[in-house]
């Protein structure tokens, strides 16, 4: 992308209103005005086109981003650590299991005591229901009093790394891989997505992904179409957020139970297991009572229930039938890949294969997503800040 | 804070003598000056203020900072890292599990070959007795002598972040943090400091602390009186330690087994568990000898010889006995709060809660105090450097 | 060393063809040129003499360094963190335990997740026959085919920290050291390098330190000794090498099964026990299998095999029968010494600590030699750029 091109998004996120998102936090996609969502667009696509330039886009001399992985990650956890580094600050892990926190530290105890230098804390926490985000919205109102009480130097922000609600650094960097690759965000207006679950030999796969695509991308007019077996339905709170959204954004919310449905004439599909949300608040409540036997039992049970949909699988019959044949097949990887990663899976092969330069691009997109949050909490005037830096032309490689 | 009373932290710092803390290392307080410990605050306080004023503090433009945990750690490990940060130094964690130190290298061998560009080395080894501050020694030998015979480039500063005899970079930050409260390190001098023992249902927490107290606020005429009950005395050496500070300063060292007369009248309680010195020589030899079952039965006979000492708890009622009903609570977290983090413990609910706030600014200047232990060994003129650093007010976020 | 003598050096550099490093990985010492091979070194050189005169190598003023250990490691970890931390990238881990590379990803897949800031990726993995160097590649084709396709930004290079075949990052470190104690890599002409099995109660030891040094050494015209017991051969493929280079170089290949015959006069020994290659082919596929039963059989008879070969110890004796008594010792460390480490081991604890320091300096080029080869695999114009920085003179510690 040429410098001319660079200013010209610069000079566009300077007309959108991101004043709120100024020293907060970043929970939940629905939280923020379409400006944000935008705004987040256009820093994420301006820092990748600066640093594919070898312009430097560090704003931190020093300064630490913590973070916190309560379940395992490739993708998030160096795209995090990426972020982070192009912004200038250090990455610090905060290890459950080399700290203290098992010693019975409080979250408001803990919060504190990680952050004293730090800019930004990211935490995934998807596994039960109903405490993720309760556990990042209470660290985030820690660190908030630490901060008020002079605690604390710097404000750190919160940046949710996927939560048991919404996986928003992953949905962003899916709908900035749909902007780009259908010319602009306009472009979504109409186009069908189909959000469908689809067999996987393994179980508990969290929500947050199906849940936070029907969440943000009913943001642009798009007609999102949910569709899955019966018995694994989202989080029903979830729906209603997208049906309000489908309504106001001129797009639809479509559910069913067939995904045959859901990809006639699709635009995009993006098919890929998760664990009824009814069974993971079951499951959330066993590990509450410490009832490994009722555990066990479920695993087996749900294990069983995966079992009678086998036939929810990507095949090239089911991509024949997406709108000419040539629907963008996306998936938030790693997938279950028949014959490759297991004996049947979410996806056939060659149409996986098919896919694999597009999906690779679509998990690119997220450490710039991630250094976007950052940098509109951190920066006052994103716009000016971001122009400084592109005058400046400092290198990132010398 | 203004830049002119930056300026003049600055200037009484370099009226100070802390030319032997260059390219030195720092173990024990009792082996510093008293002006090398004001310089210590000088710098601390610099730091933070300049940090605080958004002004980049780094003298490293590279380097690491090397740190080796032998304990859980929370707040030490993230102020380590946040002092190293602050500088210019990116942590590089020594995981001993991970390392060929299993492989049966020596001390000086591993020392050495972590230190090709280490400019500091931190290391907690506070578990065993006799063990921990020797192992420090070992290695700031080993490093020297590389350093002197060509193999490092620089000689790394050794930090101690805890060991068997002292935590200096507790007990410096608790310093700092009461030179702030009580508006200057004269206006110590006379002020009572309860060091008291109080009951926690765990078992075996380190000595360094109460050590690290009572060897350090003796230095500045204070009235330091160790309370705890009978069996639980700490090494004689620091205690010895203590009462000729204490004798130099003009102040007193006060020791009985009563809470209840440690706390009447005083300024400041620091009321914490410990294990008692002698069952802790003891277990040392056990582990040396693989006595497990010598271990449990300590292990079993400590918690009992605790449940003894269950009124040893600070109660708002104890708490109304110190000057004013208003003493200073410290605690060096976590703590053991009575019906929160276990059935009876330390410290009651409502007392914790009244003092939080504060505890959390006396945990805030550890990164500090590390970051100017690290300056005061690395730079020859810190005042000169900090004024530097001032007036070229490079931006620490820009 | 003086500006003079570095800007000689680089001026050297500079009529070296090294323009085939650029954008390029290092895998095998025997796959580059010599005229690469001697850039290497000068590179080495130069950084290291540029940070001992405190001027700034940081080439990044962002990026990450990425590591992959698969078996343990302390002075390669550190000397590649120190490595990446002195040109400016900051290193992340990949821990494959904590990632979702256990739940079957595909290495194509991870390489380009983890790859999308990162300018250089380190691998340690030398455990299995034919696996390591292989695994290498793949990872090296999938970030090249990430980089073409758009995908990732950057080409990271691969810098192979140990594989099955090499460890080139030890040998030329080693080869540095030679250069440097005999004044110059003509001096290597002629001189005889006993690269010779020795006893060690432990088993196992990887294949690539002796493989890279007969590899390496015999490209300078020096006499390359290689002397185990019967059943200690190494891959007949760098045997091939070996005798090939050293028909190019002037100098000779000699195998033997006397470690007396190969200590005899040389100028340098290198005595390290390593296991038979048939046996760890035999091992990776009893890996392979999931035969644990075969693995420990095979671990006894080894041990065995080992216990009849007590006899090959770095002894005074054996020392001086070679040239003026006065060969210089070797080791990649860490040693398995006799009375020290273990009750009888490679070498006698008198010899080793007579040649402590020289091996700690031995070590102390690794972290130099890396930075080399990340710095010429990311720099069109090496020469250009080194006296570009050294005219600079930016501080490194200010």
């Amino acid at each position: 992308m040429d410098k001319i091109r660079i200013e010209e998004m610069i000079r566009s996120l300077g007309r959108l209103n991101t004043k709120n998102m100024y020293n907060n936090d970043f929970f939940l996609t629905w939280e923020k005005t379409l400006d944000e969502l935008k705004g987040t667009f256009a820093v994420a696509d301006t820092l990748r086109a600066m640093r594919e330039r070898n312009i430097s886009t560090r704003i931190f001399d020093s300064g630490l981003g913590i973070s916190l992985f309560r379940d395992q990650s490739t993708r998030t956890r160096f795209s995090y650590a990426s972020a982070c580094n192009m912004l200038g600050l250090e990455e610090q892990v905060l290890d459950e299991s080399k700290s203290q926190v098992a010693h019975g530290e409080t979250i408001r105890e803990t919060a504190n005591m990680i952050s004293f230098m730090a800019d930004v804390i990211g935490i995934r926490d998807d596994m039960y229901i109903g405490k993720g985000h309760t556990y990042m919205k209470e660290v985030a109102d820690s660190v908030e009093a630490g901060y008020r009480d002079g605690v604390l130097e710097q404000r750190p922000t919160l940046v949710n790394l996927q939560c048991d609600i919404d996986h928003p650094t992953q949905s962003m960097s899916d709908a900035l891989h749909l902007i780009n690759h259908f010319g602009g965000i306009e472009n979504l207006k109409g186009k069908k997505i189909a959000m469908s679950w689809a067999y996987s030999p393994s179980y508990g796969k969290p929500l947050s992904v199906p849940q936070g695509i029907v969440g943000l991308m009913t943001r642009f007019g798009a007609e999102v179409h949910l569709a899955h077996p019966k018995g694994y339905e989202i989080m029903p709170e979830v729906e209603e957020v997208a049906g309000i959204n489908a309504e106001r954004s001129g797009g639809k919310f479509v559910k069913s139970n067939s995904m045959a449905e859901a990809f006639r004439d699709a635009d995009i599909v993006y098919p890929k297991s998760w664990a009824p949300f009814a069974a993971m608040e079951k499951r959330t409540n066993l590990y509450a009572d410490g009832d490994d036997a009722g555990i066990a039992a479920l695993e087996k049970d749900l294990l069983a229930q995966n079992a009678k949909h086998m036939d929810w699988e990507t095949t090239e019959e089911l991509m024949a039938t997406t709108k000419n044949g040539k629907a963008l097949y996306m998936h938030c990887l790693p997938a279950d890949i028949t014959d490759v990663s297991c004996k049947q899976g979410e996806v056939a092969a060659s149409v996986f294969e098919r896919y694999r330069v597009p999906m690779y691009k679509e998990a690119s997109y997220k450490p710039y997503i991630i250094a976007a949050m950052i940098f509109l909490a951190k920066v006052r005037n994103p716009s000016e800040k971001l122009m400084e830096l592109l005058v400046k032309e400092a290198k990132r490689a010398l």
